[in-house]
């Protein structure tokens, strides 16, 4: 007897960023394995009866090793149920999806991947930012900003992310932000380059700050927090302010 | 009298990926301006009594004018209606949407904007590819493949869209492809690099095709057809089949 898994994208927290799709498969889900940032609200959804199993990661917070993730997720299908697995924003984007992908398949369990609202999407809306323009901002870039351990990775593609042209958004990438800085200022990036920090995104905790990239590298050398955030650089980061 | 106008992201085309927040609006709305690809069973969630109004454009078909559509959003909203402009995908990426808040900043008119499923991110989940895989494929990248003339853009970025270790989506990048992969392809990235095309994403008429990025530049080369496509390409492109 096997099961069957939903991926859904919960999308950045606020819970009317949920699809109808990802709505009506929690409302039909035996058991749903949620992430720390797709948790509360959004699990009002499930049916009364569900299992609510948290297998939260957050940076900087001891958390389940995704060994045991895949494992758990595996093995709440062989049970025959109906699994959700809800991964915040959308799970294709820095969610680890491939790894649980490859544990289903390896089990022979079916999935479906529902997709959801991406956190960096959601945060240039909420700024009134729009990630592309017309003839000057054609590129728009997703990149995580720490590597397994936690380090700025060693292998980013620095001219690509010191592109001048291009809307760069920076998944997990406070502690490194300013590493980074160096780098793409070695890069040709301007320091005044337009930025936008944007932390716990459309959730009541949202804070937007506006800056640079020179501006922004400061700020975080002395003063992080544990709100998850994103940033967001180039031309276009300073338009808005709705 | 001034109205507000609700820009919405009304995802690939599913109804059933549209957000809460996205029905919610297009519930109270007076008039709903629409794009070719936001259209059919996703207005079905406006109100009987809302003007519906197409502004369709789309990709070899003659189409309004970008100025024309702002102006009539501006003289909408300017009967004191709540308009909503539902824009395919999210209305931030390659919606043209930075020209249309610049005509209701001009006119004094206040606007809200709700993310949307981007195409790329909705055809990636139907493929059953992670956008991103831990250590080895770090940096997403949206591009689109023609300028306002319908040619490949000048200056594009090709050493980072050459980067083997990306994963890039090329929006409206059919036709000109096949000089695309000319120019990777002169910069390092191999002909048998894989790649995705996805037409009519979340639609009935859905059409997947892998491929490797030569050839499916030389399909291209003379075999287009007119459906809305997507192409992804990277080492993820070939994960997943489900």
């Amino acid at each position: 007897m096997t099961g069957f898994v939903s991926f859904i994208g919960s999308g950045p927290g606020d819970p009317e960023l949920l699809t109808l799709k990802a709505v009506d498969r929690m409302q039909k889900a035996d058991a749903v394995l949620f992430d720390d940032l797709s948790s509360g609200p959004i699990l009002t959804h499930a049916r009364d009866d569900a299992d609510l199993v948290g297998v939260g990661k957050r940076a900087g917070r001891p958390s389940p090793k995704q060994d045991h993730v895949s494992r758990l997720l595996v093995e709440y299908a062989q049970t025959g149920q109906h699994v959700v697995r809800l991964k915040s924003g959308d799970g294709g984007l820095f969610g680890r999806l491939e790894e649980e992908l490859v544990a289903l398949q390896a089990a022979g369990i079916k999935y479906e991947i529902i997709p959801g609202i991406p956190s960096a999407v959601a945060a240039a809306a909420t700024a009134g930012i729009p990630l592309t323009r017309r003839l000057t901002a054609r590129r728009v870039q997703f990149v995580t900003g720490h590597d397994a351990s936690g380090k700025l990775p060693a292998d980013l593609n620095l001219p690509a992310l010191a592109d001048a042209g291009a809307t760069t958004v920076v998944f997990m990438g406070k502690r490194t932000f300013p590493l980074l800085v160096e780098a793409l200022s070695a890069h040709g990036l301007p320091l005044d380059t337009p930025a936008l920090m944007a932390e716990s995104v459309s959730t009541p905790e949202q804070s937007l700050h506006r800056s640079t990239i020179g501006e922004l590298s400061d700020k975080l050398r002395t003063e992080i927090g544990t709100a998850p955030a994103l940033i967001l650089y180039g031309p276009l980061a300073e338009f808005g302010d709705v």
